[in-house]
């Protein structure tokens, strides 16, 4: 049975998420329908990160088996035609070993946290941005995030719904930089805990308003206690841009 | 009576363009309604440059006359209320001097068009690119846009429907560069003709799959016929980025 490996685009908003749900559809569900309407099978697509509602993707990767063997163009276009009126992009379609799990083989994962940091609302980045309103220092955004890179038990910056085993994480980077009226967080790790980069942005939105300081996050770290971590930053600014596997 | 100048964000794809029409909504109108909504008065907007149904602006400028004064926050913030749900955005509002005129003072514009150019079509940019899924060569388009730069007349460049007396402009800037994916024109000019920066683009795509080289652009130019001047490209890449006035 080959397996294939696809990179695929999506804008979160119309979405329940990445993973199938009863309640709506899908990205997951919209990627199996077109599929099976192309190959008239009933391939089951698992993705590198499962995503929530409102979140975006520029690089999310994903795998499936099919019985017959499928040209690899065939499938990122013919996957495009059916996927239609959905916004999801198949970008890539390449053959991939038995053994390639879009989730386990992943050894990086790479996120960006956009914020839209000015008066008017975004009318271009509906949906893609968190508008805030209020002034932010991302300077002191940027110093406050240093303290969260490296290996730490990241339970006050995780849901409380998390189904992860370890709270331990080793968050490789952390960058905030300002490109005019817009703050991005740039975001790195092995693997993330659940709502993990909303609620480190959440935590860091309060830095940069004046609210809390560098230590103040410091503090809600050795808390290890979600209560202590901060608000959870809405879903429609992140977008997972990259996964990362072996060479 | 007080003058104000706003600076306007607008997604186009909802609108019949700028100007008020009778057969959808413009912009103008719904600034005009959010305006009336918020100060009971009926005022006139005027915009610097009458964008097409589709094309989106990060940086329109538009005047209007209130008969009592309002303060400038009132009118970007109330102006933002009462807009909603429509993708329209003031981003400021100042008092202007009474001889200012949005389209008359300008001294500059400047457009971006950004071309998507790869196999997938786009999902999280869709309405604000035109996707082109054919390989561009953006090096030999930033070539012949040279060809376009300076004072000419643009006659195979501007639609039939164009009522500017003189089809005689001169264009400052023409920049094509590519950002991974995407390719971009930025351009600059006084003033530009009806369509120009579409059509302008639209040649530039055909020296991109290599069907026109920059001769062609240059006997496209000399031979003042629309005919000769190639494809409008889409309205959805097009976007007014800035007005320009005396300092």
């Amino acid at each position: 049975m080959p397996r294939y490996r696809i990179t695929v685009e999506y804008e979160g908003s119309g979405f329940v998420g990445w993973q199938r749900q009863a309640n709506g559809l899908s990205v997951q569900e919209a990627l199996e329908t077109a599929l099976q309407k192309l190959t008239g099978e009933t391939p089951r697509v698992q993705g590198a990160g499962r995503t929530d509602a409102g979140v975006h993707a520029a690089g999310q990767v994903a795998h499936f088996d099919l019985e017959r063997p499928w040209p690899t163009k065939a499938i990122r276009d013919g996957g495009n035609f059916h996927l239609k009126p959905a916004r999801v992009s198949v970008l890539d379609a390449a053959e991939a070993p038995d053994d390639f799990d879009a989730r386990f083989s992943a050894i990086g994962r790479r996120y960006r946290y956009r914020i839209l940091n000015r008066r008017g609302p975004p009318a271009l980045d509906r949906g893609q941005v968190w508008f805030h309103g209020k002034p932010l220092d991302a300077d002191a955004m940027a110093v406050a995030a240093a303290r969260l890179v490296g290996r730490h038990d990241f339970t006050s910056f995780r849901s409380v719904q998390c189904q992860a085993k370890s709270p331990v994480k080793t968050l490789d980077r952390l960058d905030v930089t300002r490109d005019g009226d817009e703050i991005r967080l740039d975001v790195a790790a092995r693997s993330f805990l659940h709502n993990q980069v909303r609620i480190m942005t959440g935590a860091l939105a309060r830095v940069g308003v004046g609210a809390w300081t560098a230590d103040d996050v410091s503090a809600a770290l050795a808390a290890r206690d979600r209560a202590a971590g901060g608000p959870t930053a809405p879903p429609e600014g992140l977008c997972l841009m990259a996964v990362v596997y072996p060479a």
